[in-house]
């Protein structure tokens, strides 16, 4: 550990970590196998009582109330057992929707939705990803949409990926919404909370992915004229896209903290098999090879841990700019990540491939994360974009143009 | 720009970029060409009337003052021009010489020898490397040697790649002593100020690298029975192990911080000739495979300065830890360096590698970083040694070991 | 398809093509499934009527007689299905054991092994790899051994990774054998055919690997005390090690064949979606970032055709040449072939980590490869050693040496 | 080396090889300068003697009449020193253009232009590249041109990176040309045969490059109101883009030859320093991040091997596959070459980025080559879309389509 958090932070890191080590590996499912319901509520009662739950929520809903800056280090150490997030209830999405309640529902809705949440009663889920052509890697695709009715609105959608639909009571729903001028809405996109029980809403087919580890599956999910009256709307109608930015920055982060845990996880699998294999007659730890492989895995692990740290601060001070740069710290984790898991089942061998270590299923576990989020290539479209911009405000405000060449190959140095 | 320093920090930084922006960069000479020293007096004349001069170093020796950890931001603003640290009188090897003679000389050694180097009258050079099979990447191989003589000591020595000997003042010398019980000095290494004039020392052959930012060049230089008084020792004698680590973990870090200005250089370099060059009918910068080249560089650019600003705010917390961090911020920082200009270089085509623009020659400058300051697989070679060591003691205080498999393959994961 | 086959193989190739895309494809079943035992053997027929069936096998045998110079197109066609290659009886391990059998066998043995084997009415296992510290990576670590008895051999060993074990007729077993001097048997390994239902064999737990296209599993395998008589030697006693690099070069290499196979089908369902789907506005196939992985996959699948048909043509030529080269090929396929399914899976965005599209499937199926058959590490090593050994030849022949330089840094050039 | 070529161009290998070792490599320049024209003259006497001069060219010009096909492993052993090509008469860009010449030029032509270039009695270039916007990594874009004048032609064009034009005999000129109904010349490119000392021929600026193996430079080349007569067309008026695909194909090729032949003498040199040098008390050889460094060197060098072999076969047989592949080696190989020196450099420490070892200057002798001749992005653009044309046309042909997803996610297994 190389940042160290002031305090009660460091405490309640440490308390995390022991709690994590003691109670929640030994009870962790087999490889393959998903934590039940049951055992996740019996674990829970036992977070609250070690006081290590929800880090990230306020305390009048019954978390730590760790702001934000501080949550990477807690993050990492709940991500190193696959179900920490899950029995800390600072898993996706759940997470993610506490956030943007607390900042943007209103008293009543915190109290019918975020109470339940965030006290690990209920699940939920987010309600944006549709079917190509509609919003993807793209949000603002998005094609599903609400029409303004008398006292309320009736949407109808088709979104699929709705991670932890099946079993979830409510849904942050997120379609297309026309201006209404008579109310001063304008065009563009409407959060609404919907109850999963509301006769207009259906799950759909599960989709398999190679993940497991979120409650719910990513089934379709159908909404037909599904009528929602006024106070279902999460914060202003048409200010939709904007709230996605509120959820999807510091979502996104958490995702890197947590999956950054799971990979220090699979670095002291692979350390702790290096330190007890040997081959040609040597442990694997001083082989070069091994060695070198662990460390790229450390470089990988400490400059994650810096970009997640340096963005964290960056989103309490500067929203906006803190979510540019999440996307950055997005690429940069998921990437690593991947390469951290992929090195230690090849230090494992033949193990690294089956149940016999958990590896193999924590490589399918994050796999998806180079996708989702917003996959890392419109990620770095979006980065090169901006950078674009910044420099060429930078050179309309007078800074010099570095790229200029004399055609005919005179010297062109002492002019620039 | 990411991280806002506090004031009076910030105010530098600004002041520091707008004057490298300014000044600096007009005064460049011509890739493949060195700055002179008439100009570079001139230069810093302009540095200290702009009240950017020194940022590293004691108000009271002419610097700014500005406390280690906030050194990176500025750094990376001197560094954005290849001259601009010589100009600010924060080049290696100067830089980590004021760095050491500020924590380890006696007060008169300060004023002979800090005060001169601080206001950029002279320069000087740190004489540790030596012909193979001598202390290289392995400083623990030193065989030069020092013995004691009535009233000081006798030098000989070979050491090579002595960047900035031709023209020093002095050199800080690092050879190994004999223990000395009567004096109680333990045996290990000694470091001693030597003047470059004393008739026992010898500038030898240049050494001819492909860098050429450093004012001195690389030469091999000779000590021959040269003699020296007590007070020439810096420190205490045999101490010379623990005061090369406090020399060389920031001094690697103000290497990442200086090439990393110019990586950034590089980038806006790339970003000009992006926005102003078409192929194929659109300009490059809206070619998706530009772009990418281009994020990846935007990347490597925040992924670097988040473990360098973490990894000074370390060395000022904890310098073992953070001389420890330092070797993961140089293998990260100069691979990353090394690819961002090798992109910059494609980007800009034909143009990238002529002296038309000064990618070449920055390519050149930074490659060999990735071998001095210990090469990058010595480092990866520590950093496993150390996690292994870190997971080893973890296990030791009872953290369960996590790559335990029936070698039958019964189902293991009730036990665990 | 760059290279074109002489007749009559280049007409099978086309044939097995055809095949594989007009009645194996529509036959394969749900990614994640297996083939069921009656579906492979109705598919055979089919495969036997087309004329496509066992190519690498000898006529006399039911197969094509192609000679293994010719297999590298014909077996990427078949891995273009994961079923091919069960369907055309060329799938590991009875394709090597077929090979070796042809190899090594005695006429009563190819009548009583290889037929039944090479017309797919029966499947086979080769047991070679132990529990850790015996035969993995490293083939003389071997331990489990046969010791000599009254007219035949007693057997002890405990082997995992066994893969098709559970089903099959019988297995190529190696174990360690002391020296009979006596017979002249010398120390080392000796192979044995050993049959299923032999009382002395057991199969032990199932190892769940992430793949699954090989039936039977990957079990753990036991024989105790297991006795067989001297004609159940495959070879001569003591020649074991010997016989296994005839058999591991080529089964190497045809590995490297049929994953590739699948790679090319990756890469033509990305090139696919690439096609129809669109972003932003653009196909995908007309962006920048997907043109650039498509175009990184077709330099993968190219180069690893050109290796596989150098290695298969020097295998023919030169086997121990071969068989060296054969683990270049090893490391540059598995590798390369990983990556195009990954890039293949990040086009198809989050299709691609679902069972919608068997890309992810697929990675599981190949990421084992980079284990098995040696680690790639081990064969890098393996590669290094013989490159210096070469090179160390070659000096010792009188070729220049070429590192020399003048520690006093003097112009070494003229006298080199 | 793994491939054995037919008599008798196996025994010129071999004497290539021989000769290299023996006499070129002893009058290689210092790094840094480059051969003279006298040294180069008389080492030209030495090969003809030798009977190694000129592999590629016909025996009437006094080559040795190398098929295409087995140029590779001849010219690999030739570019084992980076005058070797120069010295062999083989390096470009004249190589390049005696292939044309011996293809496309009348009779004439090739007893004026081609005997003296062949017999190394003169030097010449190609003139192509022109500056922004004109023809570069796209060669549609040539501006330049000529106009049909009474007798001949008059020809106005600004070339740049005109490698070899200082002291080069004549100029092989690519420049745009209208249609020409009356004659039946299309609109198009073509090609003129220009002397040097023609007075509308103008050589400008140098282009100081960072390569400096080919004689001559890469200056600017204007051609202004320069007449010439119609027998100074090469090959018909009109056809210059195809008679560019004719000489650019293979010439891109023999790059990749030579300039693997150079990452084999770096590998060498790296073998040598790792048997050489100790590190932590082991010889460097038996460290395991240097063998994994040296191995993976070894495999770009075995795959480079074998995709330039492939596209050379495949570039006799057919021209225009060969052409399309010749980008696929192009890229490979450039990169891999980067690589190998890149880490030859690394394992070689200090000296490596000194002109102690020649590696420093190698790798900037091939680091534009991921520049020119198309730079490698170009490349693979232009390999994705021959992809995504040739899958089109297999699906259009009744290929299956394989991205097919059912969007409500049934089951769509079944039915594909």
């Amino acid at each position: 550990m190389t940042a160290v958090l002031p305090e009660p932070y460091e405490g309640l890191r440490l308390r995390t970590r022991e709690f994590i080590r003691n109670v929640v590996i030994p009870a962790e499912p087999k490889p393959g196998t998903t934590l039940t319901h049951e055992n996740r509520l019996q674990l829970m009662e036992q977070t609250k009582a070690a006081g290590v739950f929800a880090p990230h929520l306020a305390e009048e809903y019954g978390g730590q109330g760790v702001p934000l800056e501080h949550w990477p280090a807690i993050f990492i150490e709940a991500g190193y057992s696959p179900i920490g997030p899950a029995v800390l209830n600072c898993m996706a999405p759940d997470e993610g929707n506490m956030h943007m309640l607390e900042l943007i529902a209103t008293d009543a809705q915190k109290e019918r939705y975020l109470r339940p949440l965030g006290a690990g009663a209920v699940r939920s889920c987010f309600g944006m990803t549709e079917p190509h052509p509609g919003a993807g890697s793209d949000p603002l695709a998005l094609r599903s949409s609400a029409e303004r009715v008398d006292g309320g609105w009736k949407i109808n959608a088709h979104k699929r990926f709705i991670s932890g639909a099946e079993g979830a009571a409510y849904c942050i729903l997120m379609v297309r919404t026309s201006a209404v001028p008579a109310e001063g809405f304008p065009e563009g996109a409407t959060m609404f909370l919907v109850d999963m029980d509301h006769p207009g809403v259906r799950v759909g087919n599960p989709i398999n992915a190679i993940d497991t580890a979120i409650a719910g599956g990513h089934p379709h999910l159908y909404f037909e004229d599904c009528l929602v009256p006024d106070d279902a709307v999460l914060g202003a109608p048409g200010e939709g896209f904007a709230y996605a930015q509120v959820r999807l920055g510091p979502a996104r982060l958490t995702h890197c903290m947590r999956w950054l845990g799971l990979a220090k996880r699979a670095q002291d699998i692979a350390l702790d098999r290096a330190a007890s294999r040997e081959l040609f007659g040597s442990p694997l730890r001083s082989l070069g090879v091994a060695q070198d492989m662990l460390a790229q895995s450390e470089i990988d692990i400490a400059t994650s841990e810096a970009i997640i740290d340096r963005t964290a601060a960056l989103l309490e001070r500067d929203p906006k700019a803190g979510a540019a740069l999440s996307g950055v710290a997005k690429v940069h984790c998921s990437d690593a990540i991947g390469r951290i898991i992929d090195r230690a089942i090849q230090i494992c061998g033949g193990d690294g491939v089956t149940d016999a270590l958990p590896l193999a299923s924590y490589a399918n576990e994050v796999r998806p994360f180079r996708i989702y989020d917003g996959s890392n290539e419109t990620h770095r479209w979006a980065i090169a974009k901006r950078a674009s911009s910044r420099r060429r405000r930078e050179v309309e405000a007078g800074a010099p143009r570095l790229d200029l060449v004399d055609e005919h190959g005179a010297d062109t140095w002492g002019t620039l």
